[in-house]
């Protein structure tokens, strides 16, 4: 928490953003005006069954994105794309995620295992574009992208400025369709990447402004949205919140929350969302003690009392169930008898954890999966 | 004031921006690592009196830049940068303006007048990095520019995509050097940008977060950098304060307070933010019966009550005062016969007035000259 704003800090995001209702149809006038011949689409099968929305006629796509992809899956995608000259994630994160990789990887003989990690990846033959159909991720933002190594089981992060989109559409209206429950979890998603940045050890001032900015729209609209799907202020809201918490992911990033989620996700295949909502509380609360004014602003911001660690547990967990969601491992398939192996993996993810404020044994880890559990 | 969160909006900005202490430092690496042979320096004679910081060792530069420039003004520096493969403003608004139109100038046969209004340049043919050293017109985040015809004394506006920066790096440390009375000015300048975007017509709840943001900002750390110029919190602040004014000139843009303060600067040659500033107060009371809710906020943000017309202008005159600007257009050169043919220039700047909460005749704002004078 030493970070002021005299710290550097070095932002991305693409140079054009459209936000607001209705504007995909940006997209086929840009598309034209800069020169593309050949755009190609990522998407997962729900979004693939609609790409008359995007207005590019006929247009080569990959529509088998899986919920937390594998290289398998990347692989896929890069060969189908071959001779494209654009590349456009169109669906949640996984769907983004794999644009970023295929945009740099079509046409250069390059593997995953040669560009993973940060700074990489070659540079971009092909344009990129963004096209968020949930509000969570924020990877239409960003220059990062997660794929699973299916023999790890482990989130393999690959970060390059050649990742990042030439520009994003950020349509709200697009995001009506998503199901409630998909909307608490990708929604709660969001607001874990604003709330673990705003607490993180690198937070920053700068940063900060979105990030409580982000847990503000969450706290406003999240309910809303989950209650009416057609509210379109309150999905303009957590889009905005969405595209604010991946701002706080470049330069900040998460801390134990999502380390603690990940292993959900890899062994479970719990979607992203909900992993991250069954393990935010428990973080929450465990990190209230050393940053307590913060935490205070988190508990303001999304409409529940500040207190000690119980409190804030209380209020944490009440505000998901709120949404709908049930808040219990064991009713998400998890097995006791994993907890501590699960506690060991996500211990060793230390290019979160080493940020979270306040240090985490396995033992605290496995502790409180027991309490979520 | 009818746009919500899901009124489309374009958001541009450089899709990278070193922002912090020290980060000038970041240039060179960045220089070498995009290829470029040939930076090319466009600067007023003080900053063109420190090349040595930049870290670029020898290297061409237009050093002439003038306060307000005209369009001959912006002729030598196209000229002088003849073979440049990569544009960089070093200083103030006006250097930044003119590096924008010497970025899409240079190597092409185009004058001004081909390029001048809305998306006429042409895509320009090298890289464009702007480095303020003034914390104020935020120009180093936006793609306007502005230049006065020495014929007929209006601002002439040119706007291009291809004049947004690939880079911006905001050294707060670059500003410490700034006099006093000229960080008054420049950090009332970039106060007026959010006011102003904060109560226009055009206003939208997601630049609003911007806006509101950089007024605190002004009002937290103006004053201790106009006291003590080394106060580095303070001057980062301010050129947070900057650049989200920069932003706010993006989508939304500027009211009747820089309408009104435009004669100021062409006719008398005053420095764009002392004209701001002395009409700033004007503007505000106005406006602050039309809205009274966005008036008050502005108000508490910069540390006055808010109330009636004559207890805003009160309050905020007190404000300017605060930083030792004299705030009577008198003091300043201006002559009393020449307030109506003032009052009628402003009144013909259009882009700018139609936007205004209030609509000003040409009456209103001779009057408005008069209380100021």
């Amino acid at each position: 928490m030493m970070n002021d704003l005299t710290t550097p800090i070095e932002l991305r995001r693409p140079a054009l953003v459209h936000f607001g209702s209705g504007t995909l149809a940006k997209l086929s006038d840009w598309v034209g005006a800069s020169g593309f011949k050949a755009p190609f689409i990522v998407a997962d099968p729900v979004n693939a069954a609609r790409l008359s929305a995007l207005g590019l006629g006929e247009v080569n796509c990959f529509g088998g994105v899986v919920p937390e992809p594998g290289s398998d899956n990347l692989q896929e995608a890069v060969t189908a794309a071959k001779g494209a000259d654009l590349v456009i994630g169109f669906g949640g994160g996984s769907a983004m995620d794999l644009a970023k990789l295929v945009a740099v990887m079509v046409g250069q003989s390059v593997q995953l295992s040669d560009i993973s990690g940060p700074n990489r990846a070659p540079a971009r033959k092909v344009g990129l574009v963004q096209i968020p159909t949930t509000a969570g991720t924020g990877s239409e933002v960003g220059t990062r992208a997660l794929v699973t190594d299916p023999e790890t089981n482990s989130k393999v992060a690959t970060e390059s400025p050649y990742m990042l989109a030439d520009m994003a559409i950020i349509d709200p209206d697009l995001t009506m369709t998503v199901p409630p429950h998909v909307t608490a979890a990708t929604g709660v998603d969001a607001m874990a990447h604003c709330v673990e940045a705003f607490t993180s050890k690198r937070s920053h001032p700068l940063i900060d402004h979105y990030a409580l900015t982000g847990i503000e729209l969450v706290g406003r609209y999240l309910r809303r949205a989950v209650e009416d799907g057609t509210d379109a202020e309150a999905r303009a809201g957590l889009s905005l919140a969405a595209f604010y918490g991946g701002i706080c992911l470049g330069p900040v990033n998460t801390t134990a929350g999502h380390a603690l989620s990940y292993p959900l996700g890899t062994r479970y295949k719990l979607p992203h969302g909900i992993a991250n909502a069954l393990i935010f509380p428990h973080v929450l609360a465990a990190n209230a003690e050393v940053c307590a004014e913060k935490t205070a602003l988190v508990a303001q911001a999304l409409g529940f009392e500040t207190g000690d660690e119980a409190k804030i547990l209380g209020g944490a967990t009440a505000f998901c169930e709120g949404l709908s969601l049930d808040m219990q491992l064991r009713a998400h398939g998890i097995t006791e008898d994993s907890l501590r192996a699960m506690a060991e993996e996500a211990h060793g993810i230390r290019r979160l954890l080493d940020w979270n404020p306040r240090d985490l044994s396995v033992d605290d880890i496995e502790a409180l999966y027991r309490r979520a559990y």
